[in-house]
């Protein structure tokens, strides 16, 4: 097992944090920047935040953390990944360049097949092991809630293994994960031919015995012509529906199938790709609170030409989240503010949007909107420190690694700033120039 | 000036570097991996690289270095930058994503008018702190040596002040700096309408001052029709032959000027961007022995869909290299890596002409070849440590920053696989199952 992860061993975050620039609309929805901030961590939760002239006496003794004048969001969200599965597919990338088509990477082995088939030979320790730097990368960068899907085992005992995995790296990483079960993500080799057998048993049996052990926050289904159809789809929302699970759906990249609509119908937290959404579609998802969550890098990586409806989506009001959807086979991205980049450079976002879509409107996505993507009494304590001067470098630098530091559930997990090695403020600090 | 750098508590790399997994490539075109190889360093250069099983006796009593069996390339070449200058330009990028116009823009002082006025309000020590990080984030994945170029200050005083930032970072990052002179970047604002004016100082004053202060390894030009004519482009090239510097272009980018054909004709080391090169400039290039330096950090910033014409360039076999063209304005890159990525991807480059790309082909677009880019006897001692299983993962992952170690100018100046702080082995190693 990979070392350098010791949640005993992060310094708590407790205290007040001074000489904090919060960013724009990281205190909620349409905050302002507020240039001169403090928030106060007590027992790992956010207590109070706000600008520091009006930090309340009682909080004066605690200890303080010097900011540094840091630029602070909240802890970034990843609403969308594929993160447990068993090898990787560089070859098949390399393959692919050098001129072998879809049918000689098949043959060779390629495909989403060759990560089920590396996801059910490895082992659970195994799993874990190859996700850790994964999710280190993404931590690195202030992530500290993240989704993470099955679907590569594509059976129950692999798909539990793939969720088992998922449960075990937030406990050990101290980040929040938000399971989802994606057994319809794809038609296993052992049923192939009998799609509506397989619906059934992920219907049937997988769902209900992997909700009884506590392994499913959510249900997803890729609902595409290479996938399933939307009858099937339907079925899986059902069921999801009887167990009191909410859905999401891998909607509309291909094709417009209808299925955003049919996810909207069932209250669903996401429609995810969405490059093909109709003006239905959107509707729908506006009147069911749905969220349109945007993966730049598998548009990317797929050199799609097809941009998602974006202004139809900002006209209508659909809360717009922004995700790598990490996964070996279309995105193996692991950097979200690179997705943050591309969300604009290629989308169009504005940097305010694009922001809101890997905080607020990505916690959203994964129905944490009372608790992550915002900087918020009551909270967990889940921010970022940011060695920039302003919030537009977030977006604007292209395959950046900025050393900031980060507080994930009140812990400082990552110390970039190297904040913990300076010389703590005098308990009662100096006026600033504000209070003077 | 920021910490953390500090050559001289650098470990010195001299010894025996065992369990290498040396890339395909890396000890010179065309060369098949080792598996099992090693390379010994004495003095900070390569005195012997080859399979373990032929590593002479004459080396074994020689300090070693366990490899932990990584995959090791040559240092990594970024040979087309523009790495010092003063300001950002992200509050430009947000206001064009918020739907400014270009003339918004400026009139809001943005464009390459405001990276001149910040660089030329900036003194040579604050150039200096601004360029650390971003040459940090560089060297941190294996970068050993990169051009500079100058071109914000555009008058003497202040591409004098660019150029000795330059050579300064060099020196004290122990990195190998190219310094290229571009004057003739942009028409400085008190030149406006006068271009003639501006080039004729650049080729009497600037040049030759500059050239007299070794300020200036080879001299660069931005021939479009937004830069400088091709009649100017050859002024310059004529000034530049006069004092026996070698040039390069930045050319075709937005247009097909026959800038490519004129460089060639002054045997330059490479042509960039080159979007729009003809027929004629890809075989002017050929007979000359230039260099095609690709860079798809612009071409994705810009949204550009004209593709740089890749399939005739290999098939007319001009050595093609990749570099993130650093700059404020139309690729803010900080990571190498995610252009190799963008150059597979966008430019459908294979895996072993993206890595050399970035090490052979860039070293020789710089005049390096027969330093750099390659590991190999008499070079000095510049190579990377990934801990990863196969080459193709360093093209496949998109926007990772691998925890590597790197061998930079004969120093551990990179140690993210803790190489340092593994005990090393005995001085007489056990036989390997290849001696038993
Ligand atoms: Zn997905
Ligand atoms: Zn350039």
């Amino acid at each position: 097992m990979t070392d350098g992860f010791n949640l005993a061993a992060m310094p708590s975050a407790d205290g007040v944090w001074h000489h904090l620039h919060l960013a724009p609309e990281a205190l909620g929805a349409g905050t302002p920047a507020l240039p001169d901030g403090a928030i106060v961590v007590a027992q790992g939760a956010i207590a109070w935040v706000g600008a520091h002239t009006d930090l309340p006496d009682a909080y004066r003794p605690l200890p303080s953390h010097d900011g540094q004048g840091a630029l602070v969001t909240p802890g970034l969200v990843d609403c969308h990944t594929h993160l447990v599965y068993g090898g990787q597919r560089a070859n098949e990338f390399a393959m692919r360049l050098a001129g072998a088509s879809y049918e000689e990477v098949a043959r060779a082995g390629g495909g989403i097949v060759s990560s089920v088939k590396a996801t059910r030979q490895a082992s659970e320790e195994a799993l874990f092991d190859a996700a850790v730097p994964r999710l280190q990368a993404l931590l690195a960068e202030g992530v500290c809630a993240i989704e993470i899907k099955s679907g590569y085992g594509l059976s129950l005992a692999h798909e539990r293994k793939q969720l088992r995995v998922a449960r075990r790296l937030g406990e050990v990483f101290g980040v929040t994960v938000r399971t989802t079960f994606l057994g319809a993500h794809a038609l296993p080799p052992e049923y192939a031919g009998r799609s509506d057998d397989y619906i059934r048993l992920v219907c049937e049996e997988m769902m209900p015995a992997l909700a009884a052990e506590g392994l499913v926050d959510a249900v997803d289904v890729f609902c595409e012509t290479i996938g399933f159809t939307l009858a099937q789809t339907e079925q899986v929302f059902q069921a999801a529906q009887a167990l009191g699970l909410p859905v999401k759906l891998h909607a509309e990249q291909l094709s417009d199938m209808g299925g955003s609509a049919l996810a909207a119908r069932f209250g669903a937290l996401s429609c995810d790709h969405i490059e093909h959404l109709s003006a239905e579609g959107i509707a729908a998802m506006r009147q069911a609170g749905t969220v349109a969550v945007l993966l730049p890098g598998a548009y990317f990586t797929l050199r799609d030409t097809h941009l998602p409806p974006i202004a139809d989506l900002r006209a209508a009001g659909v809360p717009m989240a922004v995700s790598t959807d990490h996964n070996p086979g279309t995105s193996p991205a692991l950097s979200l503010l690179l997705m943050v980049n591309m969300a604009c450079t290629l989308f169009r976002l504005t940097v305010p949007e694009a922001l809101a879509g890997v905080t607020r409107h990505a916690a959203q996505a994964l129905g944490l909107q009372a608790t992550h993507g915002r900087i918020s009494a009551g909270c967990p304590a889940n921010f970022v420190l940011w060695p920039l001067g302003d919030v537009a470098e977030l977006a604007y630098w292209l395959g950046q690694r900025p050393a900031c530091s980060v507080v994930r559930q009140g812990r400082l997990a990552v110390d970039g700033m190297g904040l913990h090695r300076m010389s703590p403020l005098p308990e009662h600090p100096p006026l600033s120039p504000h209070q003077a």
